[in-house]
C-alpha cells in the first residue's frame, strides 16, 4: 500500500525540523521532502499542523504487568515485591498475560510508541500474539530466574520463543534471551544462557546495576562488580540490552563500551523506586547508546514514553546542576532513534528514505503547543502524549485521528479490569 | 444555582476515596455523601467513572509568559535571560499581557487548575480581566524590580492593583505585593514594599533562595543569608508566599516557621533550570505549608499542575533515595489543599461542606486509569491532565465534558500565535 503524508512538520535525522511530504510504499519510507512524480498514493494523510517523529521505542518494559497498575505503590522495594507483587503474579494465567499485553498495546499505540522490548513470562507466545494483532514491533524475552526450581524449563521456553517467533510478523517480532538479573541468576545459569544464546545467535536483555545493594552484594559474593562478573560468564558476548545501569564506575563504563552494550535508561522507574540516578550525560559523552524505557507499570505507573523523554531531560539537569544536560533533541533521540539501535531494530528510528515507516503524528493544536517557536522543545518540555493522533508501523496505520485501527479498545479495557477484579478477589 | 454531581468517586479531605453525591448551592459545597432531601438540583452532572478532586492550585506562575513557550530553552540562566527573555519581554504590550494570560487560562482550566498565584506586569489589570472572564481564581501581584528606574511607579501600580481588585469578582481575585527577589530589590525598596503592604493589609509573593548563587551573593553583600536578610526589612511581617526555597539551611527553615511563610515549590522549573532540589520532605516534616507551582512556561514549559504533582512525587524519592518520600496522597494535597493554604484562599482546597465549590472531575476511562485499584495512585503516577473533563470554580462550570464554557479557545490560540509572530518578526 502507498501512503502519502502531506505537508507535515517533521523531525529529520539531523535534528532539523521541516515541512515535508513523506511517501510510504509498503513498509518503507520512499521519500521525505518532494514526492517523486511517479508515486501513486492510495491513501493521503493531511499532515498540516502535525509534528511527525519516528515512533517511540520503549527499550525496557514488562507489558503484561499493566494489570498491576496502582495495585501497590509507595512501599519499600522488598516489602513491595514480597508482600504484593510476587503473590499476585503467582495468580496470573495465560489469558491474563494476553489481556495485560493487550492493555499495554492500547496504551503504547495511543501514546506514540511503535516498538517495545518486553521481558516477562510465562506464556510469552501470548505477547507475540498481541504484537502480531496490534501491529506493533516487539522485542520479546522470557524472564529467566535461575534460582527458581523450573529454571531449565524457563530457558527452554525462551529458546522455543526464539525458534518460533524470531523474525515473525514481517520481522516485527524479534526475540532475545531474558536473564532477569545477576542476583536471580547464579553464574552457572548465566553461562548456560550465554551458550544457548550463542548457539542460536540471539541477543540478551538483562537488568544490570539497578540498585546500590545489587552492586554491593555482587562484590561481596563474587569479588567483582556486576559488569565484570557477568562479562566473565560470557553473557555479553552476543549483544546485550542492559536495563537501568544506575550505579556505574569507570570500570563498568569501560566494559559497556568494550562489549558494545546498549543501555535502557528508565528515569521514571529509577525515581519512583528511589534506585538512584544513572550517569546518563557521561554515558552519552562516551558514545554509548542510551535508550529510554518505562519499566513495568508497577514502578512507573504508565507506559508513556513522552513522560520518559521529559523526565530524562529534566532529571539530569537538576542532578548534574547543568541546565545544558540532555537537551530536548537528545532526549527525543533517546526515545526514538537510540531506542531502535538499542533493540537492534535495523532501518528503524529515523524519518529517512529506506527506513521502515514507523511514524507518529502529534496534533499541534491546543495550548501546550502554542505558541510554536520550536516543535522539539514543545514536544520535550510541554506536550502530552495524548496529542498523538496518528500512528504507523511498517507502513500500516495503527491509529488514525485518535481511533485505534487494529485493537478493540473497549473490550480490552473491560477484560483487563475483569482480570484485576479476579486477582484481588 | 444548585448543581448535583451524582455518583462520583471523590477524594475526601482525610485521604479516603469514596463514591458520593456532591451538592453545590451557589458557590459552596452543601453536602458530600447523601444529598439532603430538600436539595433541588437545577443541573445534574453524572459523575459515574469520574474522579473528583479539589481543583489544582498553581502557587507560583507568570501567566502571560505563556507567550514565550518554546522561545528559548536549553540555555544557561544568564544567557537565557539577557539574550532572549528580557529583550522579548521589553516588546510586550498591554494586549499581549491579556492574550498571554488568556492562553494560560485555557491551559489551566483544561488541565484542572482552578486557582493561580501570578506575578508579572505591567498591566496586571489585564490579567484581572482574564480572571474575571475565565471564572478562575487568581492571586495577582505586580512584579516589583527595585533596580529599575521606574521602581516607584511599579510599587504604585501594585498598590493600585490591590485597591482596585483585591476581593473583586466575588472574591475570586485577591492581590499580593510582588517583590521579585532580594537580588533585584535593594533593602530600602523591600522596606518600602513592606510598609505599603502593612498599610494596606496585603501579603507578599516573592522568589526566595532559588539558586545557590543568590544565597552566596546575599551573604557576600549583606552578611546574612536570604531569609535573615529579607526578614530584617520587615517584608515577612504581613504574610508571605515564597516561591522556590531551594537552598535552605536550618536557620532559613527556622525563619520560615517563625514567619509562617508558605512555600511554593516548583519541581519542573527547578529541574529544567538546574537550580537544585528543595528539601521538601524536611519542610513537610517541620509542618511548613509546601504548595506546588509551575513557574512560567519559559522554564517549565507548561502550566500543567498534574505534571508538578507527578514530579514532586518522583523527584524527592530519587533525591533522598527514599521510596516512601512524598507519597501519592501528599503530592496531590500539595497540588490542591496546601496550595489553597499557601495562597490564603479560605474555604478552598477540600471537598467538604461549607467549602467553595472548586471541583475538578477526571474521566477514569482509558488505559492510564485501568485497572483501577487506587485512584490516588493512578492520578499521581499514571494519569494525564488531559483526562480532566469537567471543571467548576465557585460553583460555576468552566469546562464540561471537555468543552470550555467561559472562553473562546480557538480565538485565544489564534491571537496568542499572532502575538508570537509579531514578537519574533
Amino acid at each position: 500500500m502507498n501512503t502519502l503524508i502531506k505537508n507535515v512538520t517533521a523531525l529529520l535525522p539531523d535534528g532539523a525540523v521541516s515541512v515535508v511530504n513523506i511517501a510510504v510504499a509498503d513498509d518503507r519510507i520512499v521519500s521525505v521532502g518532494e514526492t517523486p512524480e511517479n508515486f501513486q498514493a492510495e491513501k493521503i494523510i493531511d499532515g498540516t499542523a502535525h509534528f511527525a517523529i519516528p515512533g517511540f521505542v520503549n527499550a525496557h518494559t514488562h507489558a503484561s504487568m499493566t494489570l498491576l497498575r496502582s495495585y501497590a505503590d509507595d512501599m519499600k522495594l522488598m516489602d513491595w515485591l514480597e508482600q504484593m507483587i510476587w503473590p499476585i503474579e503467582a495468580k496470573l494465567r495465560s489469558d491474563d498475560i494476553y489481556w495485560g499485553a493487550m492493555l499495554a498495546a492500547v496504551e503504547m499505540i495511543r501514546s506514540g510508541t511503535t516498538a517495545f522490548a518486553d521481558m516477562y513470562g510465562p506464556d510469552m507466545e501470548r505477547v507475540a500474539e498481541v504484537v502480531e494483532t496490534s501491529g506493533l514491533r516487539g522485542v520479546l524475552s522470557r524472564g529467566l530466574i535461575g534460582v527458581a526450581p523450573d529454571s531449565e524449563k524457563k530457558l527452554e521456553e525462551n529458546a522455543a520463543l526464539y525458534k518460533n517467533f524470531h523474525g515473525a510478523a514481517n520481522g516485527r517480532i524479534t526475540v532475545m534471551f531474558g536473564p532477569h538479573a545477576l542476583y536471580t541468576c547464579p553464574p552457572d545459569y548465566l553461562r548456560k544462557i550465554a551458550a544457548k544464546a550463542q548457539e542460536l545467535g540471539a541477543e540478551v536483555h538483562i537488568h544490570m546495576s539497578e540498585t546500590m545493594g545489587e552492586v554491593e552484594n555482587c562484590i561481596k559474593e563474587y569479588g567483582k562488580r556486576p559488569f565484570a562478573h557477568v562479562a566473565s560468564t560470557g553473557l555479553f558476548d552476543n549483544g546485550t540490552l542492559a536495563a537501568h545501569c544506575v550505579h556505574l564506575d569507570d570500570e563498568d563504563i569501560d566494559l559497556i563500551k568494550e562489549y558494545h552494550i546498549r543501555v535502557a535508561h528508565n528515569p521514571g522507574s529509577n525515581m519512583k523506586l528511589a534506585s538512584g540516578t544513572a550517569p546518563v550525560p557521561r554515558l552519552l559523552e562516551e558514545g554509548i547508546c542510551v535508550a529510554l524505557g518505562t519499566d513495568g507499570t508497577s514502578s512507573n505507573n504508565n507506559l508513556d514514553m513522552l513522560d520518559e523523554v521529559q523526565l530524562v531531560a529534566l532529571l539530569h539537569k537538576v542532578h548534574t546542576l547543568d541546565p545544558l544536560a540532555v537537551p530536548a533533541l537528545t532526549a527525543v533521540k533517546m526515545g526514538t532513534e537510540y531506542g531502535a539501535q538499542a533493540l537492534s531494530l535495523h532501518d528503524v528510528g529515523r524519518l529517512q528514505v529506506g527506513n521502515k515507516a514507523d511514524i507518529v503524528l502529534f496534533s499541534m493544536h491546543g495550548a501546550a503547543w502554542t505558541p510554536c517557536y520550536n516543535p522539539v522543545s514543545l514536544l520535550a518540555y510541554s506536550a502530552k502524549s495524548t496529542s498523538v493522533n496518528t500512528v504507523m508501523v511498517d507502513g500500516r496505520i495503527l491509529m488514525e485521528n485518535g481511533e485505534l485501527k487494529t485493537l478493540d479498545e473497549e473490550r480490552i479495557l473491560f477484560e483487563a479490569q475483569k482480570v484485576a477484579d479476579r486477582l484481588t478477589k
